[in-house]
């Protein structure tokens, strides 16, 4: 039986380095960083550190380092922190369509419960929002855009410069962007932007971890009230060991981002040149796009059959976001992208890493030229 | 050096057994629990019966555990979560001015922010609240009480039972109850109140691992939107190690509920006679109190000095909540209480254990002695 996990984008395993310091550090110190005696004090300069290493590795303040349990919490903070707080200076905010689950419910509730008004901006043939739109869509009460970096189905990556360029020229509004499936992939300037976040599962980090940086500037409403703790702007016990460990995987990631980089890219080259010579096989990914992420589709086949039958010899890929794998029945980016029902219900995402070599390529494009060849007959 | 930990209502160490079932978990599996491929099945499947062993331990349905990253999260969704779905039924509120931060400012910004109107009740000398004034507060338009189990800073135990009694006589108020220091301590009947909520740090599990308990029949506005996870409650990759994880210890200190408290409740006792025969000590925990929280001050000493000197020793208690060590310079609870500045601003909190030896205690005990001598000299 093959193992290969060819869904990095949902999340990526845990780096054996990254496993081995965060287990060590847990049974060493158990303390709340909180607690002002010896042992919380050491809990706490650990912590420290970390956001020191994550603020030079962003180049960004230490206070500008919000610590989360991951990317959704830091997008509803980002979200709704800063819809809430500048809601006397206006009531509109703007996003796209393709925005993850967790950005397009905090719109959706911001806007059905909260009275705001929302633009959702259409994507183009690029997987990119129109630039023209935006500026058109911009209006004096907009007190947020809210535009991700790389998306999560199609792997598009969004101009942020040219996005805060238009944002900072036609309005008081401020610019966020959800960075999940950007950090340790991309070289972006993330100055750009007012806030962004990520989460350190996707860069073989755990679960359970994220940051919101915000620029000090930034007002934010806290969404989970309570305590001292990052500034007022998140109460509750830090968990600190995990987050210290984020700083580790964040500091890897960004350490080896350029060689990774150039690897995956020409992974992806090999992928496609292969399944190129497949039958009736489409790319809906941008031509354009990250690297580490590849949709596609079979004219005529159901995706959730191939994926089902790819998983069954060993081999893992998925359909959608897994944050909305059993609520929705297609991929909202690539509707989007195609309008087409059929497409979105039945892509295929295939996420690579530095991890995947060639010979798990090999493997999967055989096994799926099978599975694809035997649903024919 | 000693290394005696008292501060066990800040934070715990994780059991053993725990930590290495939860490490190996993390090995051995990495998937997305919403991933639909075969590894993401099976840890879909261990969270599942994560659920279960909560549920069936708790006696409730499977559908009403929600994991949350915590307590505060789960205050937080509990509180802002009913209050924005019941706003419509009406905007007022009851709590206790002696709830953890998380609670209290969750009330504050629902008061500030968005135009709920809010009764704190106060409590007497055995740190309760007044029945009579919950009863008198309650109004048609009531919508939520939020009174918790075990007071973190002075151990007194509401009772839950005649609270929820009078809420469901006098109003259509929902009862939710902040048990984060009740939870394996006190054997109480978390049946009465429609919402409930703990945290695994608290007995001897990870940090960053919560669970809110809501009947079936509440309606809630998630916190945290996004992703169909958590029926739709709570957004986001779970992080479903850590959860499971939670159901182990929660499942162990269950368990173990009755023996641990018999043993910490005599304890507490040995304790209290051997402090009691120090001068110018003074308990400010009232006699019916929870075994595992025992909060006292010294006439005329400055409680901090104490903490810290003791903290040199290598013996570790607190002042007041973690949550507030750094925002504020004295106890809320122990303020309410007392009505004594002096009094709250010097209170030392010594929590307890299973763990805890009577050796350690006598340490303890002849350490304090002699800082507080010392500092008359």
């Amino acid at each position: 039986m093959n193992n290969i996990y060819l869904d990095y984008a949902s999340t990526t395993p845990i780096d054996n380095d990254v496993l081995e310091s965060y287990y060590k550090l847990l049974k060493e110190n158990y303390a709340n960083s909180d607690s002002l005696h010896e042992i919380g004090n050491v809990a706490s300069s650990y912590l420290k550190s970390a956001r020191q290493q994550i603020a030079n590795l962003l180049k960004c303040k230490e206070n500008e380092v919000i610590f989360t349990s991951g990317s959704t919490e830091a997008n509803n903070l980002a979200i709704k922190g800063v819809a809430f707080a500048y809601q006397n200076r206006g009531k509109h905010l703007i996003t796209s369509k393709v925005e993850h689950p967790s950005v397009l419910d905090s719109f959706k509730q911001l806007e059905e419960t909260f009275g705001f008004e929302v633009t959702y901006l259409d994507i183009d043939e690029n997987g990119l929002i129109d630039l023209n739109q935006l500026k058109n869509s911009l209006r004096n009460d907009t007190i947020l855009v809210s535009i991700m970096a790389v998306n999560n189905e199609m792997g598009s990556i969004q101009n942020l410069q040219q996005i805060s360029k238009i944002i900072k020229e036609h309005s008081h509004a401020l610019y966020h962007v959800d960075a999940t499936q950007a950090m340790c992939k991309e070289k972006l300037d993330y100055s750009v932007a007012d806030l962004y976040n990520f989460s350190s599962h996707k860069f073989y980090g755990l679960k359970g971890a994220g940051v919101l940086i915000k620029k000090e500037k930034v007002r934010l409403l806290p969404i989970l009230s309570g305590g001292q703790q990052e500034g007022g702007y998140r109460g509750g016990t830090v968990n600190w060991v995990s987050q210290v460990t984020l700083a580790k995987s964040l500091r890897l990631g960004v350490e080896k981002l350029e060689e990774h980089y150039k690897y995956v890219s020409d992974l992806k080259k090999y992928l496609i040149d292969k399944l190129q010579k497949i039958d009736n096989l489409v790319i809906n990914s941008p031509q354009m796009s990250s690297p580490y992420i590849l949709n596609i589709y079979f004219k005529n086949k159901r995706g959730e059959v191939i994926m089902n039958a790819l998983s069954n010899k060993g081999i893992y890929i998925s359909t959608k976001s897994a944050c909305s794998s059993r609520s929705k029945d297609y991929s909202t980016s690539i509707y989007e992208l195609t309008k087409d029902k059929n497409i979105s219900k039945n892509s295929l995402r295939i996420s690579l890493s530095h991890l995947t070599t060639k010979e798990e390529l090999d493997i999967f494009v055989n096994e799926l030229k099978e599975i694809v060849d035997n649903l024919k007959g």
